[in-house]
């Protein structure tokens, strides 16, 4: 292991340009225009893990954007990790805000800034290059590894579940590493042992069969775009709870404990809203903002649209107004039953004068992992030593759905260990990854790698 | 006037290819790509008037559209009535629902098709044609003739209180004719003696200072979509009443006779609705539906916008929404008043989490005209004649803002004779003007100027 710190210290830069030469591909996965250049991204890490040494790799096709596996097994009685990590990215909107071009990767202030530095070809890549410190300086590496890189997470991961369901075999594993994640802060390394889930769905309402004149028709035609504003108002109340009949049935509530570790973790609430232009947060009634971000379910509307858009005035009564609307989950709910409580709900409350289509867009499973296993006690290990610092076990907003699909379709655990920041603005214009976390990440999972081996 | 009857039914396909001619010039007044052809429709009507020989013709330039003035003043001892109209039009979105080119002028089953084809092109261009009538078969004109017809009247008239502010004299005339609004029925010929007014606003919310990542900000973050639905939803009461404080304090009440006269008015609710694909109405409490389009205020949303509209789920918390909003007046009220009131009431339920940007779009006084006035009466007598049937005085749910002007700037009154029917699909896609009803409008016109002579 020596060595393989050694060399990943050494060839830093090289790391950094080889992680610059794939954020150079758009691999824009939900916009079929960018299919091409996802497609590029696929070869071109396949290419990468053979020039590395790799045993094995393969680029393979789907219904969708092609799934990059590999596999490097040099023990018969070591324990073998499923690295799983994707080499898609956000669409790049709003292009005109990025301070340079997102496919152009610009270093500064030590940090990387392209769309996907950090979720999650950064992350990904880090796996990546300690597989390749430990060949590179003549290692065997400490455990079996096979690499799962898809390119479909920003789109709802599609292909990945049918294959992992025909490769069960091929994909055994004992445990699941993922680097898809943030740190708590700065100062502050994380394991994420919680996951928020996903119900995402799309409501339209139609009113009139065309737009209509105002003047003429306005006081008797219900005007749908009214309806929708009602039927957003009402799924609130006024403690900010989600009124959606039988929303929080299965929620796991927060134990003493939790709620006691989230009271403890340093957090400057005032400085993280401040960063987005806010002054105050708005919670549901009873909780932190810490728990309310990252362990208790959510209802926002995502996109909201209806009639004249454009400047000036123009006195139409619109046909339709619809809205993107989604849950964010916590363990215990399922996204399935949450869209059909939402849509219940929806049409019990939409008037008789207006047709509804609701539409469920996007589903995803809310995870708890269990801190107890010896791969959580390795990387807890690992990280430890290399940042200096106990890494704290934390539960993130954001949903990973396939975490869920591990561990109901492979029976596997997953270990978080995610080197991103919240200021990474992920998903955003800007978005960039420190390249200190990129270095320290390497040196993490070098580590993780040997911990477990001798513990697992 | 016989010879200028004959004339106007001999050369019908003349005065069809005149009005297809002029409606073929995009003039869409709101949006600034449209400006050359706006200007060129100005021109096309200035040069129009000077070859049926109309005296002075001038085409006026302001800061925004220009302004077409014309007149004709054959006496010195008889009445003068002033002609308004406007040659702009609505855009034409949504484009892909028009069965034929908005601005490749359509004829089918007897109607022409076309933006603008009624509202106000062909309704305007009636009274053109009424005079060329008269010139063309060599009879004088029975009454003095002024036109005003604008270019900006789709986008709130500017420019047009402003001239006739600075040219009263110029405008000088006994009575002001506008053929802008519709027939009752296609079998009831109307003289429209109440208009409501406008005051339209725009509403937009700003939260955070980007898009943010609903699984990491959800839960804390005020999302200022879900914000202006609560808005828009607080506007109205369960009865469908106007919440906003003293909104209906100036509202000039129904009369009883009024009432009366609205529920003996031929009206097949159940067709009105049907047309438009409706099966029920949503009107204020207490009110019928031909009150309430008509002579009851209202508040309508006429478009909304926020975060991602595009295809699938994007998992954004959008940092803005917003909203245009608009109110129907009726007689009593002030759109600045209205206005002002609005704001008010938004202002106050903004909560502190949200930035709020309200600006006034758009205003347009309410109008009452006195039914006994001589011109009322001779246009009364006019329609009677070309349609064998006596027309009805009723109230109209759009708005003519300028009416109200002419009362303010000019002391005229306004005879209100319009030709066009609900089912003409103004500002919506398959505009259309029935040709039979283009032909009895110039007829009516025609025997309008004589009998007007005669009485006034």
């Amino acid at each position: 292991m020596t060595s393989a710190l050694a060399y990943a210290d050494e060839q830093f830069d090289h790391f950094v340009s080889d992680l610059i030469a794939l954020l150079r591909i758009p691999t824009v996965s939900t916009d079929p225009a960018y299919a091409d250049d996802v497609a590029r991204g696929a070869q071109w890490l396949a290419d990468h893990l053979r020039e590395i040494g790799v045993d094995h790799v393969e680029v393979v096709r789907t219904e969708g954007h092609p799934i990059v596996y590999a596999e490097h097994l040099p023990h018969d009685n070591r324990p073998t990790v499923l690295v799983y990590g994707h080499y898609d990215v956000q669409p790049p909107d709003p292009i005109d805000l990025w301070d340079s071009p997102p496919f152009e990767p610009t270093r500064k202030n030590g940090s990387l800034y392209a769309r996907g530095a950090c979720d999650d070809k950064g992350q990904m890549m880090m796996h990546v290059k300690a597989l390749q410190s430990y060949l590179a300086s003549g290692s065997v590496p400490p455990v079996n590894l096979k690499f799962l890189i898809e390119g479909e997470e920003e789109c709802g991961s599609p292909s990945l579940a049918p294959f992992i369901k025909t490769h069960q075999e091929k994909l055994d594993a004992d445990v699941v590493a993922i680097s898809d994640t943030a740190m708590f802060a700065e100062d502050t390394p994380s394991i994420t042992y919680g996951l928020r889930g996903l119900a995402y769905v799309q409501v339209e309402l139609t009113g009139p069969n065309r737009d209509l004149h105002s003047g003429i028709y306005g006081g008797a035609v219900h005007n749908p775009a009214n309806v929708l504003s009602q039927l957003i108002a009402d799924l609130h109340d006024d403690d900010h709870r989600i009124t959606v009949e039988g929303f929080y049935d299965d929620v796991i509530p927060l134990t003493e404990e939790e709620r006691e570790t989230f009271a403890a973790l340093p957090f400057d609430e005032e400085g993280w809203l401040g960063e987005v232009g806010l002054d105050d947060a708005r919670t549901e009634a009873g909780y932190s903002v810490k728990e309310a971000i990252s362990a208790r379910p959510t209802l926002d509307v995502n996109g909201l649209w209806s009639g004249y858009q454009g400047e000036g005035a123009k006195t139409v009564l619109p046909a339709k107004a619809g809205a993107k609307i989604s849950c964010r989950l916590v363990p215990g709910q399922d996204p399935k039953d949450i869209a059909q409580k939402l849509q219940r709900h929806v049409e019990a409350h939409v008037p008789e004068t207006i047709t509804l289509t609701f539409t469920e867009l996007h589903g995803g499973q809310p995870v708890l992992v269990d801190t107890s296993h010896p791969a959580m006690q390795a990387a807890a290990d690992a990280i430890a030593a290399v940042f200096d610092q106990e890494p704290v076990f934390t539960r993130e907003g954001g949903s990973i759905p396939i975490v869920a699909e591990f561990q109901r379709l492979l029976g596997l655990d997953s270990v978080l260990m995610g080197f991103g920041l919240n200021s990474d603005a992920i998903h955003s214009p800007n978005e960039r990854f420190g390249l200190d976390r990129y270095a320290k990440g390497i040196q993490s999972i070098i580590r993780f790698q040997q911990a477990y081996a001798e513990m697992g």
